[in-house]
């Protein structure tokens, strides 16, 4: 294959991002020649807007058996990633999924594994993979820089989001339409940077997750959650959307020094031994070890989506190795599951959580939801179009 | 009164402090008369150091009937200080009391209901109350330029212990001896600041204690502590004494704005209408309520244990308000025997939490305790002594 020709699917806020630099030919390699969407009005502007090249389907079917794709990105409400993609992937198309991956792990698995039997290109749309302090973090953590982690806390409550915007779309914060709220639509980046980063997966998780806490909606908008992994690190990951001004501060602990990610910059201490090798050979009353400051070059630019998306080119043509393999949504997807799960349960989560027992307590929000279903929550649920 | 005349008990590290800055007549109303140590090789020191006018008592009856003191400070160790107390106001003496102010609440309630009887003064060692940025926040807090606070955010893992300072005392960190370990040693200052810059207590606290993690030792040596308040605020408390370099970050939120304070400095930024207006008035999709980053002056010194002990003579000779009144030590101590409490149980923990149940747990670990007890641990029970 020399060039990749891309069918976005749902084409709202993000699919019009994708759309917009895949027209403007900043990916090599590849082009938009289609795109699924079934709502009326968005089908209109796309018709007006898109390069007469560009197929506009509004029937599901017809899209996939098309002939017009190799490829597709998945860019529809949360429910429907998983089942696009492995419709996808049964139609021999190679998958850029956006994230969250899916809603529930049960589906996320299935997807997975669809992938794997079709041998298809699968990327997770983490674009935040593509920052360069987050990649120098991971470097850092995998090399032995900061030696075995000990503590992990993130404070990411730069997420306003006032009640306008939630009542801005009626499938917005709803078990039906989200499937959750903070964890699984604005935190999917920092769950996956997490385990990610660490490349540690907790091994239980206790969370105390509050629904409609501060606004008027049925999810999450307030979480802090306390994780445990295998190798006694601990790790407290605290998220809401309604405070102001946010704070993004990332603080991880090993035991050869210290890392703090914020107001976009890393700063890194390093013992000049390890924790334990001064506390066995230190003989004295209150020392500590010698730390120090150490100023970390990061260079590059934070690529982004587009970034994101020419890595999912380059793997279908090149071989590159993906930079956000589409197996690996579950890890952040499982975090957020596990988080709602102890707070529903008020106990504990080991992981990986039980995902019949989530699925069920999941089924169960939805069917005590009280918020009115509206179109917009399934969105691409085709059934009957023409 | 015109002058009072104190004597310290227990004069090992804290109370060497108190004898000498009382020695240099620092504090204005006061010296130093008397004191009560019944180690030996101590006793010989002090003899040899303090001012011929200074008695060293070795009986601790001999030393309250003296009538050569007014006052006592309490510098022994943890388990004494109650007992001690309560012992000094039945003496009719004025009591400053070194953190914490006990080991369990049981003990410090009876404490409290003695200081009442008595109707002395009685205050608590809180030097860092004395910090000026510590007293501008609780300020910010008490007058509402935060408003109704939302999450607090406390790591203070600046408490880096060796082994070998554990070893250096065969008391330190033991059941029998200390009665914990980073909560009772360590963090008696930041879990009174914490309630009084805020001026809640919790109603409820879900604790994550590690005891002996990083360390041989049989107490906690790493704590997450997880709280709710009644007013919805929830609040995360982090420490530990194995980390290298150590955070010492506070980060308050409120609905008119945030707070951290780290590095010796204090930053505030301040919502231009507060968090819930602009959610009522906003119509729009990602809009965030303004926010200043203001610079708040802050004056003065840390004027730490002689500001203290001044306050302390104040209060006895002119009726001066006491920054840190005695009976206000039950709530840092409360806060800490939560925190063990619910780690011991796996769960939840109310506030006032059950004295005896925790009493019993206690009894239960110093019982169970493999530690070898030492002379040290019962350093001021003084039975048989000339």
């Amino acid at each position: 294959m020399q060039h990749v020709r891309i069918g976005i699917i749902g084409v709202g806020t993000m699919g019009k991002r994708h759309a917009t630099y895949l027209q403007d030919q900043l990916i090599t390699g590849a082009s938009l020649t289609a795109v699924l969407e079934t709502d009326a009005e968005r089908v209109g502007f796309l018709r007006d807007h898109l390069n007469k090249s560009v197929r506009v389907f509004t029937d599901e079917e017809t899209f996939f058996t098309s002939g017009l794709i190799d490829a597709v990105i998945i860019a529809t409400p949360h429910y429907d990633h998983s089942r696009l993609a492995i419709k996808a992937f049964e139609h021999g198309l190679h998958v850029l999924c956006e994230k969250p991956a899916g809603v529930y792990t049960k589906q996320v698995r299935e997807m997975n594994e669809a992938a794997q039997q079709s041998g298809k290109i699968f990327s997770m749309m983490y674009n935040q993979r593509t920052n360069p302090l987050y990649q120098k973090l991971r470097d850092l953590i995998q090399t032995g820089e900061l030696g075995n982690i000990r503590r992990i806390n993130w404070i990411i409550t730069t997420w306003y989001r006032s009640q306008s915007y939630y009542d801005s779309g009626g499938w917005r914060a709803t078990w039906a339409g989200e499937g959750g709220g903070v964890l699984i639509n604005q935190c999917p980046h920092q769950l996956d940077l997490w385990q990610w980063m660490t490349g540690m997966m907790p091994k239980r998780i206790r969370a105390f997750c509050y629904f409609g806490k501060h606004r008027d909606i049925e999810v999450e908008d307030e979480v802090t959650a306390f994780a445990e992994y295998e190798n006694g690190a601990t790790g407290v990951f605290i998220t809401t959307t309604s405070e102001a001004p946010g704070t993004n501060r990332l603080e991880i602990t090993g035991d050869r020094g210290k890392v703090v990610v914020e107001n976009g910059k890393l700063d890194f201490w390093r013992l000049r031994v390890s924790e334990p090798e001064f506390n066995q050979t230190y003989q004295g009353g209150f020392g500590t070890p010698e730390s120090w400051r150490v100023d970390i070059p990061i260079k590059g630019k934070e690529t982004a989506h587009p970034g994101i998306t020419q890595n999912f080119i380059d793997a279908i043509l090149k071989g590159t190795e993906l930079l956000a393999p589409g197996e690996e949504g579950i890890k952040g997807l499982s975090l957020s599951n596990a988080m709602q799960l102890s707070a529903w349960l008020d106990d504990w989560v080991n992981l990986p959580i039980d995902e019949e027992l989530y699925y069920q307590y999941l089924q169960d929000k939805i069917k005590n939801s009280k918020v009115k279903k509206t179109d917009n929550n399934i969105a691409l649920h085709v059934e009957g179009s023409y």
